[in-house]
């Protein structure tokens, strides 16, 4: 092992109980999400991990978890870079919707396709939806062209790859200790590059919430192996427990 | 006005109560001070005002006050970078004393010249001490003649001005809407060096906690007027009772 990263998907948010599509929607932290933060930065602590650098995205559940993990393990001063290429998958016009409505408007079997397959997308939200990240201050130095309207995992992957190689894969090869708080899909799309996890397998791949998943690194940055911090039952039960959600209603 | 920029003071800290130089000791903030970040983002987000940017200092008091402030404001997607240089002006020996210990062990007098005068520090850390903050990790990447032993309020001004020109005043040149949350003598410097204030005068100027403190400038970025948000009565309270505590203790 010559390098070490750690990767951290946000704690449960306010919309994983409602049973709705969030993608780029900025919903906070649920109470359980807020604990799971405070329990990830205990055990990073335990395990004596030190950090120089954070990766985040732009969107509050995965920041609020990053913030929760620094200030547990006595940490807020480490710099903290935040892209939208780290976000969680955007949704495309299924956004806010939940399981129910979008059956009911599109059929079962097409959102199964949506939700199960690599690279078809939901439906491409319009310009002047609302919903539309054009219209988001934050988002405002986006270009037209990176402004997603809608995504498939293959598309998440196709954004979040960049960032690794241009900026966090340089920052480990100088030898910082780098921890990464972003989302479930964003989090598949760097595992997937990482292990070259092929197109039918990753999106079967579920990353619990709030769980540190430590990566050991080559000098070439391939994987020699993984593993999560903390009791490993619980952490299977968690895996689980995602994958049923899934199913039941992603 | 071309430009506008806002300071705030971190809120009250656990040590402000406890009648002791804190200097670059990180303690947290006070459940008041925690109060207090919360009001100055309400107040923000009440009047209108947009970031683009933010800095701070590697004091958690600071960084808290400024994750609460963007919290309360919908705003935590913001860049912050966090500086030594923003820190809190360096106690040198005196840190962590209290103003009884420390009268008993220098005297009185003199005591009141290392609190009053503009560049007189008080004794210098040893290196070998446990306070020295070369011995931190988050100070690692400093050399031995940034790190300071001890810190006159024109030291700080010294390791202050280089951050503003070198960094922040050209974000705010490039237009860009800057929020920073520092120190009492941290802003000191800045507010000296912005409004070119005597080193007699600047002594005197209490900045009080947790209430943004406005500056409008002009195209060469010096001063046209400034102005704290907020209920102005209860703010020169609070103006008058930092002045009248650091006559008491500081």
């Amino acid at each position: 092992m010559v390098y070490k990263i750690v990767l951290i998907r946000h704690g449960e948010s306010e919309w994983n109980k409602e049973n709705r599509f969030t993608g780029w929607y900025d919903c906070g932290l649920s109470e359980t999400g807020l604990k799971e933060a405070v329990e990830a930065g205990q055990i990073l602590s335990k395990e004596g991990y030190q950090f120089d650098v954070c990766y985040t995205s732009l969107l509050k559940r995965a920041i609020k978890t990053l913030w929760i993990v620094l200030e547990t393990m006595d940490m807020m001063y480490l710099p903290v870079s935040k892209s939208w290429r780290l976000n969680e998958r955007h949704y495309g016009a299924l956004q806010g919707l939940n399981k129910a409505q979008t059956a009911e408007k599109h059929g079962e079997e097409q959102v199964k396709v949506w939700r199960r397959s690599y690279d078809i997308p939901p439906p491409a939200l319009e310009v002047s939806d609302e919903r539309y990240p054009g219209h988001e201050r934050k988002y405002s130095s986006l270009t037209e062209e990176e402004l997603p309207k809608t995504e498939s995992l293959a598309l998440t992957v196709d954004r979040v790859i960049p960032y690794w190689n241009d900026v966090i894969a340089p920052s480990v090869k100088e030898g910082k200790k780098v921890l990464v708080a972003a989302h479930g899909n964003s989090l598949r799309a760097l595992v997937k590059y990482l292990d070259n996890i092929p197109n039918e397998e990753i999106v079967e791949l579920n990353i619990p919430t709030g769980v540190p998943l430590v990566y050991e690194l080559d000098e070439n940055l391939k994987p020699i192996k993984h593993y999560y911090l903390g009791d490993q039952e619980a952490i299977q039960q968690k895996i689980n427990s995602v994958a049923s959600q899934a199913k039941k209603k992603e």
